[in-house]
């Protein structure tokens, strides 16, 4: 039995890439979706894309009120913010859940604040593009994806599974639970870390028209160097101890390669190349 | 008016993925390609496919002294051998060329042991794939790629011209003359960098189940992290020099955002991020 049901209206907060392709994505599945965000321009573009009901671009109490699942699509400290001033105004019973790319730093802080009668269970769908805004919303870009939801002890079995289900019915491709902390060390290596690599090979060289003697590896290994600076600065810093670790752990890797091929040890180079092959080859099976 | 024309008769040695792609792209345009390779089964696999119209798994040296244009594909070290042990072989005339992914230690050292009557010059396809050999031969790899050219004084403006319009009939989208030591600068950079960092990424990390929690960036920045270990430390130990100095410079810039997040730059930090954003917009408008 799905705990979720088409009857249930959904409030989705921040109407930005993300927040765009939910909406787009839970109207066609027949839900009711409304929307609040700072622009206008962007409720109207989604109203006419028919992917939301009803929006505001101010902080509409009706809306608020009338919502069962409420969406957060904020930057981590905003939505700390927009709780504080506003939490007043959701309907008992309603359930919240958000998109933010850190937990720790984001989990504990709301679910403390947060009124009784109201649960937060928390999720990261990973998920985006090198574009931001509505405008450039896609809701297939959750088809080869993972979604992770990240509950605590303080949230019910039931908003758990109410979190997965929204998940499935968006078009995961892999549903996971980790906890909140988990979730900050696994997402400092696979995603953080990977934008810091991509930015500096960007930025470590000023030579002019390389882009003519380029190959596909460096185009894929900077795609996610352009990015959104305001967003991920404040995501590196809300997760700075375990993004300091794994930028450690690879540094270290990346200079104990150079020695290897600075004493030209053909043989530890070519080990290391195969357990790298060997390993690549998993992330190709999982999806 | 071309240097090259279908008259002419094509000789590929060595039948691997770009061998292959090289004999398929030009029987396509009308030539005659003939090949010779190590594995009796490379020579069937391309004769079946209609790729090539002779073939031989040893050095034939009737294939050899009708051949105007010889490619070479295989790796430096191999290819150097073979100029050593079968130069006496080629036609009067003939030009040759390669694709090899490293200049500095082989076109001074061919060009210098070479006949006089047959001529060197040098080119690197920038295009390959994650998979070896001849049956993963795709002449679309050329498509969205980069050739250069890489002459020396020893070079005629005629053999010059010659390959650069074999790059053009196989279809690459930019065709670029660079001097051997600067593609070795930049190759070491745009190509071998960017394996070390798949690699070092792939294996400094033994977490097991990762996969479940990858995104896209994840996998971008690992595609190349599945590599020919026999291929590649060879590549990088004749490139050492230019590849540790990439090196050194990547760690460098890495190391300094890692300082801005220590600090809590936060300003730093998105400043490196626009610098970024702006300079990878330029990889996106070349091809």
């Amino acid at each position: 039995m799905r705990l979720i049901n088409t009857n249930q209206k959904i409030l989705i907060v921040g109407l930005g890439l993300l927040g765009g392709s939910y909406a787009k994505a839970l109207t066609k599945k027949g839900f009711h979706v409304s929307a609040i965000t700072r622009s206008e321009k962007s409720i109207n573009y989604a109203m006419n894309k028919g992917w939301i009901e009803k929006g505001s671009a101010f902080v509409d109490p009706n809306l608020i009120s009338e919502a069962d699942i409420v969406i957060f699509c904020l930057y981590p400290t905003t939505f700390i913010e927009w709780i504080k001033t506003n939490q007043q105004l959701f309907k008992s019973g309603a359930v919240l859940t958000d998109v933010t790319g850190v937990k720790g730093a984001v989990v504990d802080t709301i679910q403390e604040m947060l009124r009784p009668d109201v649960e937060f269970i928390s999720a990261h769908p990973m998920a985006g593009r090198e574009v931001s805004g509505v405008e450039n919303s896609d809701d297939r870009i959750f088809h080869n994806a993972n979604y992770i939801v990240t509950p605590t002890g303080r949230n019910t079995p039931e908003a758990i599974e109410l979190c997965r289900d929204l998940g499935v019915i968006l078009g995961f491709a892999r549903i996971s639970t980790l906890a909140p902390e988990d979730h900050d060390e696994i997402i400092a290596f696979v995603s953080q870390l990977t934008h810091c690599i991509a930015v500096s090979l960007m930025t470590c060289q000023r030579t002019e028209h390389l882009e003519d003697y380029t190959g596909d590896s460096f185009r894929d290994l900077t795609r996610i160097a352009r990015l959104n600076d305001e967003m991920w600065s404040e995501l590196f810093l809300l997760n700075k101890e375990p993004l300091l670790k794994q930028m450690r752990l690879f540094e270290d890797e990346l200079a104990r390669m150079r020695g290897l091929l600075e004493s030209g040890d053909r043989e530890g180079l070519r080990e290391m190349m195969r357990y790298s092959t060997e390993r690549r080859a998993l992330f190709d099976k999982t999806l």
